[in-house]
């Protein structure tokens, strides 16, 4: 059985007795590069998210515990509360690596050390120097600023990420200059950005399979989500040979953020605690004061929730028939509308089943009918429709008493 | 200047007298293939959506004033009212195109073509029979039942479009032996549907670009957000050679939906009214009695908001530097967030100046820190800031004045 990243190694299973495995369409997407079933994840939630400072220690033990590779803080500078977050996230000893993500400046860079951060991720505004093709001149610029500061790092025994800004919209040759040199100075990790979330994942296929040829380091990346596109970029980076996948709970971010943690979680399914996802997602709603969305991957009431007749009933005969991801992978349950005027008699054939009535498929086909009527007048629950089939079942009976 | 999709044509402007213009990087995805351009908009809410009574007739005025090419509506077989909805619908006299969805019975395409529509969807339940390889026997007993259908419809002078379901784990030599005949027969377009919402990106481009070499016709796609890749497949689909992309208003749909309206707007930024998403997204939410997600694309309340110091700091001297989409586009305002330990003194300037106050940097920057510590103890306001501002300002002025 292969899941839907074609691979097989990884939990995607369904019922046992199911007859018809969730296989793919296969393209040739499978090669060499692709890091799909290989991949590590950065949570940025606590730096990249709201900076909230409410349920800020519990949402960093709750993301070690659901299995992230490395949590992510602001830079210490920030103001004194970062300072003292960040030192006492060091000291809860969790297994996670906590990063700190700070400006090219040696005072931030230096704060970051003191506070015990197992990383530094180093960000630098490279884009205006980087948009227009600068000839070398302001790739050297960037670079000899660069170099301080890595070798600082380096000298403290930590892992140093080197990240351009916006780096879809830079001049490719000078970018890759850029990279190359920072891999040959021994960062762990280069980091490319889509700053504004503007690209999309041919383009992003593109940059990091090219970058992949260039260095020989780790490639992070972080995708905004302004165009929709920020799962399905990550997804393609990963394809394309890159290592780390910056992701923040339900994606909060900048404007309206970046790749969601359970979002891309729905794609990889894979070897994380899944059945944490919704805890957590409610525990960072509830600090940052929003609700999650009706259509959040997972988790959003919609998510699991099958409403037409034909989809209904596809997916309680077969449920791989209408769904790629099996809702008890993340310890959530499918839900099968009956109310509703496209209800099909399938469904409410499945209903009778449930309530452990006897009733032939002609009165079934009556009460669907039944059902859509009124449906069509006033909204329906399930107890209404429950007490349609009931009163019809006891007709029935009386019929056959009365015989 | 090009815009997010690498034309020249669209109305991605700015500020005019920005000196960073937002150009991209510049990837090989420019193609023959490609109709990132000239694609139309398929807009089936009151079908693929929540089939709400409410606002039913409202939200069909409102698609076809904001420009959609086609509405799709849900089989006047499935009630009473659908029937009635369908025919009602048809007698607006819209600009758009009405299609109805349904199934491959002609008591379903006969009851479309009486209530008046403009053109017939049929969808075919195929994937059960397409998933295994089935060496053309299945083949030839879906193109046997389709053909008569499609020929009728044809001979009602009406629009026809043949969909398979769950094209992505079909059998790929028997899907393209189904569009390829349906072809020949001469449909309209044929449909393509990730019924499960499995695809990938870079599946969506193999296999559209396979079947762009197949048929002649036009090109329908249709992606389910499970795994959270519905609008960058979207836009890939049209890379590829796409014609139609099927929509949404906010992405409702059966599961966690498909593509939404306004998320693939803001991919593309084209002919659209686009200062009616919101407008357009708010009736639907009310009527679904949902809320618009916080990081719902364009609408969300963070789209376009910048809460990093380093971010408003950008965003304020040269907005392109953290958008790549401009929010009076869509007829919204972009919000910089003050209130926050993150605060940067380039932002506290921006708004000193905003309240028309003289005061030196050094003082702006203290007035920074003062923010920010507070900032660090509760909630901020901007009318908190506003005072701390105000009262330094009024402090400096009095110490000129014992000067």
């Amino acid at each position: 059985m292969t899941n839907i990243n074609g691979l097989d190694s990884h939990g995607l299973t369904h019922a046992p007795n199911e007859s018809t495995p969730r296989e793919i369409y296969n393209g040739p997407v499978k090669s060499f590069l692709s890091n799909v079933s290989r991949f590590k994840l950065i949570e940025t939630t606590l730096r990249e998210g709201e900076q909230f400072a409410n349920a800020f220690f519990d949402t960093a033990k709750k993301l070690d515990e659901f299995g992230v590779n490395y949590i992510e803080l602001t830079t210490p500078v920030a103001s004194p509360q970062s300072h003292k977050d960040c030192e006492l996230i060091c000291g809860l000893g969790l297994k996670a690596k906590i990063l700190a993500h700070v400006r090219r400046h040696m005072d931030d860079v230096r704060a970051a050390v003191e506070c015990g951060v197992d990383g530094i991720n180093i960000m630098m505004g490279t884009s205006a120097l980087l948009r227009q093709h600068s000839h070398g001149k302001d790739v050297a610029q960037i670079i000899k600023a660069a170099i301080e500061v890595i070798e600082y790092v380096q000298s403290q025994g930590l892992e140093v990420r080197f990240s351009t800004e916006d780096s879809f919209r830079s001049n490719l040759v000078d970018i890759l200059s850029v990279y190359k040199t920072v891999d040959k100075i021994g960062v762990n990790r280069v980091g490319v950005a889509d700053t504004i979330g503007c690209a999309n994942p041919r383009q992003v296929y593109d940059l990091i399979q090219t970058l992949r040829g260039v260095v020989s380091c780790d490639i992070e990346t972080h995708f905004h989500d302004d165009t929709g596109c920020a799962t399905a970029n990550a997804y393609t980076a990963l394809e394309a040979g890159s290592t780390h996948i910056d992701v923040t709970v339900l994606g909060i971010g900048e404007r309206n953020g970046i790749t969601p943690l359970g979002g891309f979680m729905a794609r990889m399914i894979v070897k994380y605690k899944l059945h944490m996802i919704k805890e957590l997602e409610d525990m960072v709603a509830e600090a940052v004061q929003i609700n999650t969305p009706f259509n959040n991957p997972i988790t959003g009431f919609c998510a699991f929730t099958h409403k037409s007749g034909y989809h209904a009933k596809g997916v309680l005969s077969h449920p791989s028939n209408y769904e790629i991801i099996n809702p008890e992978d993340f310890g959530m349950t499918r839900y099968v509308h009956f109310e509703s005027r496209l209800t099909g008699w399938h469904t409410v054939k499945t209903r009778v089943i449930q309530l452990d009535l006897d009733m032939p498929d002609d009165q079934v086909r009556i009460v669907t009918e039944k059902i859509k009527t009124l449906a069509d007048i006033r909204p329906l629950a399930i107890e209404d429709v429950d007490s349609i089939i009931r009163s019809s079942h006891a007709g029935q009976s009386q019929d056959q008493y009365l015989l």
